[in-house]
């Protein structure tokens, strides 16, 4: 049985960011922290902690913490059949594809977590990465566009989110004046999120062209967004996302009848106690539209 | 010398996100390119890229790339005075944080970036992570906060970015009903960017208050808008990002006379050709507030 007060000291550590802030947070001096880190180093033989750039995780102390978040969320769920177990709130590790965390996410989960008073701890992951994050234990929970699911947890499908090509009605005159004809795409500038980003690459196959095209690469939600808004190129965007740009005139779709859809998964191991169960609920009533 | 055919093969490779589209590119066949990626790999003995999870430069590849676009854009400067050179589109790759991103980084550079017809290529990194990366070589500019500047590079102030404590007005009634008290800052939910985040901990030094406070974790500048505007928590927000939810009610300060200012730098190196002189000149005229 590994010893829980070694995990306690390493959580704090990450949470406050530091072993003297940790060591007020649980009641112990610096050095005490600092023991039991070593003693956890010297127990899995290997560091936890790395100091540069800033203190954070080594991959084996982020394994530790995640299995500590999941006892935590067990113990939970006990201590509603036992009320007199502590309750401390409890931290979901989670890895989410950006463009969800910049539009539905939050309003779709906050009711959850603030009735069981949960933190979460988010990680930007497209596609695959994330999956792989859950496999190998370092999020308890992955929101991503991949259906396959993983051996021993579940896969909830939570529809589609629908993706139009826009850019500023601007730069829709002045590279697409006759429509996305093969030679305006490969012409004219494009954003891409980056190199795990297909859709643009769909988009340009579903016009019939395939080939080099000229393109910004930005990962970042809303950055890209805000290029697409300054009229630095057109980019497959997530029609919630952009509701409000298109309503006001700033974004056009460059192509009306070209969208895209990509469904969205949500995965977790059925093993994770109810507050994950408790999110999920939450996120069967989306809408992705 | 270096054999640029090599590197032009690699950028292709990079920018098409395969072999058989890279030969396209450029008109060499499938065998070819793969030809001069295996030679560029001898002469540098050890791999560009890696192909899994999906295709992508290895650092040594990465900083290839970054060297090929340097040669590409003092060329471009030359071709200024020999018009009859060559010029495709030149690509700056950039280290970018994230609230510039999500901001007023893109209708600053976008006149700019049309005009001389870059395409750029964005990292999103944080303070001194993306001045590693500049000193490394592996971005032609870096846009952060740290002023310190590099030998051989120069550092140009942009400006100050207001930080704002925001949170729902619902949120603020819930976890503040008296002020920012110490007590309730250390029970109230905050929103953290992540471990090198510290405008956090600066606020509540600010309000006298130091030890453990509950958040989440959310490294993505519009899912941190998000979490704060579905309440659940209250963060360290760039006024002009919140500008539109503050004047339309769904976000208010939990303390009107607690702000951040925080400064921006923008760091590139002294012999980067125009390109990056005319961007610099284009963000010298900016208003971060």
């Amino acid at each position: 049985m590994l010893d829980y007060k070694l995990l306690q000291a390493l959580a704090s550590v990450v949470e406050c960011g530091g072993f003297e802030r940790a060591g007020d947070l649980i009641g112990l001096s610096q050095s005490a922290i600092s023991q039991r880190i070593k003693a956890l180093e010297v127990r899995i033989g290997q560091p936890v902690l790395v100091r540069h750039p800033h203190l954070a995780p080594t991959p084996a102390g982020q394994r530790l913490l995640t299995h500590y978040q999941q006892v935590q969320l067990l113990e939970r769920d006990l201590s509603g059949a036992l009320p007199t177990l502590d309750d401390a709130a409890p931290r979901l590790r989670i890895a989410i594809n950006a463009d969800s965390l910049a539009t539905w996410w939050a309003k779709t989960i906050a009711a959850s977590c603030q009735q069981h008073g949960v933190l979460v701890d988010l990680v930007v992951e497209d596609q695959d990465v994330g999956l792989k994050r859950l496999r190998d234990g370092d999020v308890a929970a992955c929101l991503c566009a991949t259906p396959t699911p993983i051996a021993g947890a579940r896969c909830q499908p939570l529809g589609d989110m629908h993706y139009h090509p826009l850019a500023t009605p601007d730069y829709r005159q002045r590279y697409f004046p006759e429509g996305v004809t093969p030679d305006a795409l490969a012409q004219a500038p494009a954003i891409v999120y980056g190199p795990n980003d297909q859709l643009q690459h769909r988009f340009m196959a579903q016009c019939g062209y395939q080939g080099y095209f000229p393109h910004h690469l930005c990962p970042s939600s809303e950055g890209f967004v805000q290029l697409a808004a300054a009229g630095m190129g057109y980019g497959m965007i997530p029609f919630m996302q952009a509701r409000s740009l298109i309503e006001n005139g700033e974004l056009a779709s460059i192509a009306p009848s070209q969208t895209l859809k990509v469904p969205l998964y949500w995965h977790y191991w059925r093993h994770s106690g109810e507050l994950i169960q408790h999110l999920s609920q939450a996120l069967g009533n989306v809408t992705l539209q």
